[in-house]
C-alpha cells in the first residue's frame, strides 16, 4: 500500500534560539500530515471520528538531522503501523523536502475515544477498514541516511 | 537523590480546538522543566554547554490524561535516567497540579555536540559528575495509573 | 481605581532566531493577563461572558526594547480604558521584570457577541459595571522610555 | 505598484479552544508574507539587511472576521505603506482564501538596526529605492467591511 505524502511549509517562527526548527514543533508538523490523510479519509467516506473520536496515547520520534528556514516544504510520508481494536499506530518520516533527506522518523498510538461517555471506545469496522488500507510495515532504515 | 521539581504555568493559548492542551505543547512544558535544570547547573557550575552545546535526538512521551486550562501551575518533576560518554537521557513526570495526578511521562536523549565543528563529542567528566548527581532510576509505572 | 497586575513566565521557546520574544508572542502574553482579569471578575462575578462572549476586533501594540530569555517573569498590567454598549478597549503596559523598564505598550478593542446568534451584542449592565470598575485614563507615556 | 501575494496554510494547532485560528497567530501568519516579501527581496538584490538588520517597532490589526481551519491556504496580499530615512511601515490583507472574503487588515512599522553596534540606523540608498518599488498608497477601507 502507498503511504500518503503531504507538503508543510516552515515558518519563520518554527526556528528557536537555535535558528533550527524547534524540537516540539515536528510534533505540530507531524499532526498536520495526520490530520491531512484523516481528514482526507474522512471527507471521502463520512469518517469523521477518526479526527475528532481519537485521542493521542503516545509519540516516539527520533531527530535525525536539523531543519533549517527554507523556501520550499518539507515533505513528510504517513502510513499506518498496527490496528487493534482499542487502538492504532501511525509511522511518519519527514525529509528536508522532495527529494531531499530523511531528518526525522516518529510513531503515534491513537485510541479511539467516546466523548460524550468520556471513555475508550472500539474502532467500528469501517474505520478498521480504512486504517487498513494504509497499513504498511515500518520500512528498513536506509543505511545512507542513518 | 532527588528530583529536580518545577512549576510552569499553563497558557490560554496552549489549548487547541479540543479545549485541552496540545499534545506538541507538552514537550514545550518539558523543555521548560529541562531548560530550568540545565540552566540551573549552569549557572552554579558553570556548564553552559548543557544548553548551547547539546541536541535532541529522541522523545518518548505517554499522554495518560488531558489537561484543562486552569490558574494553577503544572507539576513536572524531572531527572536524569542515563550517563554515557556520548549521551544522556533525561526523564519526567507531569502532575496536573502539586499534590495532583499524573498527567504524562516522557523522555528525552540528549547528545553533546560541538557547534563550531558540527560534529558530536563527548561529555567531558565535570558534565558528567553533574548529571550523575541527578541519576535517578526509572519510577516503576503506577499500575493504577497505565 | 487600580491597575491589575499579572506576571507571565517567558519560555524558552517563546525566542525565535534572533534570539529574542518573537513579536506575535506578546499578543499571546498580553492574552495571558487580559484572561487572568476577565477570569478573575467572572470568578468573582459570575460574569462567564466577558471571556467566551466577547472577540477581539482590534490590536496596537508598541515595542519599546527587545525581551531576552531570563528566569524572572515579565510583569503586565492591565486595565480599562474604554466602555461603550457594544464594545470597549483594554489597556497594557509589559515590563521586562517586577521594578523593570517599560518594554511594551499596547491596546485592545473587544466586542461582545451572542455565540449562539452568531451577532454582536451589548454589554449588560453588570459587565458595563465591572468593566467600569478597572477604567483608567491611559497613563501619560513616560518621556524617557518613548 | 502591485502587492505582494503570498498564500499561507492554516495548522490545525493556529486553532484555539474557540476554534478559530487564534489572534496572535494572525502576527505570524503576517509575518511570514513579510519574510517572505524581504526574503524575495533579498535573494533578488543582495539585501540581506532588510530580514535581519530591522526591528519591529508597531503592529495595528483588525479583526473583521473569523478563520476556521480549513484545507485551502488563506491569501495575504502586502505592500509598503511609507518609507523614511529611520523607519518603513508594511500594509497587510488577508483572505480566508484567492477570491474569498477579507478576514483582517494591518500595518507593521520597522525600524533598521544596526545589531552589531546594538543601535537604529538609516535606511541605505538601496534599501529605499526597492521599498519605494512596493509602495502603495493604502487602499481605502471597504465601508461595508468596517
Amino acid at each position: 500500500m502507498a503511504r500518503y505524502t503531504a507538503h508543510c511549509q516552515i515558518r519563520w517562527s518554527d526556528m528557536d534560539a537555535f535558528g533550527h526548527v524547534n524540537n516540539a514543533r515536528y510534533l505540530t508538523l507531524f499532526e498536520e500530515a495526520r490530520t491531512e490523510l484523516i481528514a482526507r479519509i474522512a471527507a471521502e467516506r463520512g469518517l469523521e471520528r477518526l479526527m475528532s473520536g481519537v485521542v493521542i496515547a503516545r509519540h516516539e520520534i527520533d531527530y535525525l538531522r536539523p531543519i533549517d528556514y527554507q523556501p520550499a516544504p518539507v515533505r513528510i510520508d504517513t502510513w499506518v503501523l498496527e490496528v487493534r481494536n482499542v487502538s492504532f499506530k501511525v509511522g511518519y518520516e519527514m525529509f528536508d523536502h522532495d527529494g531531499g533527506q530523511i531528518v526525522a522518523r516518529a510513531q503515534t498510538q491513537m485510541v479511539p475515544y467516546d466523548l460524550a461517555a468520556s471513555r475508550p471506545r472500539r474502532l467500528d469496522p469501517v474505520e478498521k477498514a480504512f486504517l487498513e488500507a494504509w497499513l504498511l510495515t515500518a520500512p528498513e532504515p536506509d543505511p545512507v541516511h542513518r
